[in-house]
């Protein structure tokens, strides 16, 4: 058995990660952590976990956790996580950081993006970015894996393999993604309290959204030179689920089926990404619960450009779920352990 | 007092004529159709409208109709709506058709994106089409008024000053559009109950839509050429709304300060346009209920883009509210009279 | 034009009063206060009510803001509205209090269950309960209304005639209540926020919810003698609205149609009060935005017990459109200026 | 491997079980079927299925469906349900029935409510009431399992302990119960879709729903003698969920802890009923997707009620987790294989 740790469960991703290490058969949760309700049992924070554990949230104490454990989720705020990784390296613990800490290869752009010094620069080089289908080999044998943000998931899981094959124009790009609440995380701001989210859609961090350096890093790498696109995030009144639309002028003579091959043929072994034929295209609610990632997409003739769909839940495959696929592969346990490929629908 | 029927009152666009006009001054609703619901008291399909009136639901017989009223708002479905809108004009009464019979000018492309054969192309150059802040003078004088779309409106509305003033790029412009469920109508279809929308976000319709041409009517004509554009539309868990999220290239050496400034000069005597300021984007939320468009944009220098974000009613700016504000035109009323500003919040 | 003041128009009800007051044709709002947002405008705050008004929120200061105004609407937490109250009375100032604070005739009963001493006992016997259907002559001559709490005016509405015609037992009486999240007013709980709320259904404050000793003290008001009842709340995952579902023992020999003519012949000239027919029963979207309280009911032969359903929007009906029709009574306008009786639907 | 069918698996329970089987170990779909869309493939119908299995929907044609299978789950319409279960049990094949055929073990009541002459009235002796937490014994022998119904499922547990232990007084019960739009099923009916839904709350069938005689006749049958109760059902603008609140007087000098106790006494070795602690109440969100049923509870001494309050997902313990755990049961598997416990939240 992994005997793991997740330092700061009382938010949705740490608590997504209690839901599904719960039915891993290889893994013991050995400590959870929170500053906040220290000494409570975690039944008194969401009542529904305690019909199975008596599991008691302590101090984030990384000297008294690491000895118990053999990896270590970490879902704090970044910032904190740089500095929280580097003591659980230090001790011989393996990481996986939720936050976006070590996302960025480059701590400049981190720190023009995030508006604060790196903690733990020295680190960045050692950091791999989390997203199985690009990075398996470089995951399996990581000490410290930067689990993906959940926007960067579903935005460069379907454009780079396009970008590979040179098959659309990369300064074209402009992507169009909407979100459920759940992104926001839980926290008590009134900006997110139910009446002020109902019945409401809007756009937000126009322009200065901290995932965009993530998807271009990622997209810039896989066409091997550097560009900008636009980005753009919005609210969607509901929990869960995040749906990018992506706009891409294609290359001269290239047709949509061989944008569908391309990417047919760069995930036809990947368990968790299901390319969609021909007029059909993804709904959240068809990926609610699941590690899965939903691409669809049409190429307009009249304007000559894709228009290229993705969902994913940002809870798993944008956030926990990924995280247990990263820990499967650098444990080596079956990749899909523990993870749902089929929704809760209604 | 002006007496007007509204043509097929079942639907929500009808039911929100209903609304708006048992509260306008200066009109009498003398007749409501159903061919389904004839017979029946209006207060048997929609309960909560029992309270006022003892309306009852007649068969759309124009004969019977026209000679008891001076205008007929038409809520029927395209390709009945145009030869219903013959006969009304034909005995002398003024029409505001909302289905999409009279928008497009050419013949030939209503045929290509509605699959059928126009039904009175010899209307269609006497028909204006109703956005006022754009043919107001026209709407004044015309007897038979196309209500635009209500994606038209929101995509329209704040791209025509852009192009008029030659800031942008007219072959750049991707919209990408988001909608509420009452969009689709009030029809008994299992892709619209509940459970099949509620918790899901997604796209349809993909580079396929019928408002496309009209948009691109309306935009080509700003700009003075003719130019495809790149139009995808989702559909949001939620009643009532849309908001438009357009992004086109930015000509060289203009600001995000040119592109407000075109706007707010454009719109500065519009009752119903707001022009948010700086760092402010619309929310769906701020117009239920309301005649308002708000519009709120944001330049990106790292890709030469502007995003540019639109938010309506759909219901009201998007059809009735927008319906009513070209009878007021057309009759002489005050535009704003019996029109909201200010919305059901929350 | 009556001036009048808000005091603590930061909250829904504040906000609702000034969507409402705002097409109120005799009234001027002269100030708003908000001590967390002095010195702000209220468009700052309310984005969408910056079309309309350059209104700053100032501190309550009473002796600023009485020589300015006729009434003033209290919009803050029981406690402190009871000092504010006897401020602006004793300035000259009439108020209506849409706390708690002076809806309990007994100070004893107010301190039990609100859990502190009563500011201002001595004002108790001055306060008319402002239902207007029932106090309507006591809140013409008021100086001071104390507006009734949301479930309160669900509940009672529904239940005086039966009580007073002596048609049901009292102490059978259980009242089974559910309202939208507005109810709980616009503040920062992380048990408000969205996710926590969406997709969920629950009761709270069970047996101990305050608005308990407001209902029995009209209930035994109304039959003559005193008893308790069984009052329980739920929250729904929605914005706005109240549905009670009332049980009650019916008398020996009452008939469904006896229990309907009570309340018909009771409330024939309300202008806000409709009794449903036989087998419709009451839905909150139909009063959503209205002064409206409908009610239906069923007498169930089997166990001889009535079950009677009452719907109202509970910032309107339940809280600043009664705080309106109050003020019409208290101003001699007529009682149903500026209110809404038709609904925003969908 | 046991081989089962599912007879009408296009709607919400069908596909249920679809989703908790697709987990079971030791279960091997054979055959889904479909009147309507027969020849097409599960993933035609529901697209998210379609990434597992290549399952074809046949017609429920008995003859060629029995050879096959040592089971079936039945979840079509009552009436069509009793004469499918007769075909299959004289073929030798166990039925378990989701529909309301074989609940009421009168057939006289039967049609009263139901307003149709009983199919099959001779199976009625032959059937048993799959409610394992009361009828385990006779389940795991039965060849015939009726599944109860959603509301009746949440109404019974919490009530029969307290009936059996002679702590409430039977004439007093009093069942106020709310569902999610999923227990209305999958069908387009212009009621259903989500602008009519959304935002609403209402009570439906008030006094005759269908359910009364199925939760009248195992509350007599626990206490011992024949007696009716209110039972009231409304629909709550959520996919999943019920939550029942009951109401009920409790005997002299019995106490809040000696109904908790009851309730824990017996239910304590039951796997899928938790019994809350004082002050503590369910949330229909901490059951969403489980098996579980949430019991809390309170005594009001002012009124001598106890307010009993439980929650299930409506779809699973009220529908097709419960008919997994009568298979398991029936098959001798562990009854809790395959069935879930912890929620998808938020």
């Amino acid at each position: 058995m992994l005997k793991i740790a997740i330092i700061g469960a009382t938010g949705y991703t740490g608590l997504e990660l209690l839901r599904i290490l719960a039915k891993h058969p290889e893994v013991e949760i050995v400590s959870v952590t929170s500053r906040q309700e220290a000494g409570k049992k975690v039944r008194e924070v969401f009542p529904f976990e305690s019909y199975f554990a008596e599991l008691v949230f302590e101090e984030p104490d990384v000297s008294k956790i690491a000895p118990r454990v053999d990896l270590v989720f970490l879902c704090v705020p970044h910032g904190a996580a740089a500095e929280t990784a580097r003591a659980f390296l230090e001790a011989g613990v393996k990481v996986i950081d939720l936050s976006a800490d070590f996302r960025l290869k480059d701590a400049a752009v981190y720190e023009s993006w995030y508006k604060t010094k790196h903690p733990c620069p020295e680190l960045l080089s050692k950091a791999v970015y989390g997203l199985p289908e690009i990075y398996r080999e470089e995951i399996k044998g990581a000490s410290l894996v930067a689990n993906p943000g959940c926007y960067p998931t579903a935005s460069i899981l379907p454009l780079v393999p396009l970008l590979k094959e040179k098959l659309i124009e990369p300064q074209s790009i402009i992507i169009d993604a909407k979100s459920g609440v759940s992104g926001a995380g839980r926290s008590a701001k009134l900006r997110l309290i139910f009446c002020e989210v109902n019945e409401d859609f809007c756009a937000y961090n126009v322009a200065v959204h901290r995932h965009t350096p993530e998807i271009e890093q990622e997209l810039n790498q896989a066409s091997g030179f550097s560009f900008h696109i636009n980005f753009t995030t919005h609210l969607v009144p509901m929990s869960r689920g995040i749906l990018a639309t992506s706009y891409a002028e294609v290359k001269e003579g290239v047709t949509e089926r061989d944008l569908r091959e391309a990417l047919k043929s760069a995930y036809a072994r990947e368990p968790f990404i299901k390319i969609l034929d021909e007029g059909l295209y993804p709904q959240t609610a068809h990926v609610k619960g699941t590690n899965l990632c939903l691409i669809g997409l049409k190429f307009d003739p009249r304007t000559g450009r894709a228009i290229i769909i993705s969902a994913i839940d940002n809870l798993v495959k944008g956030a926990s779920g990924q995280a247990v696929q990263n820990m499967n592969l650098m444990a080596g346990f079956p990749e899909t352990l523990g993870l749902e490929k089929r929704p809760l629908f209604p």
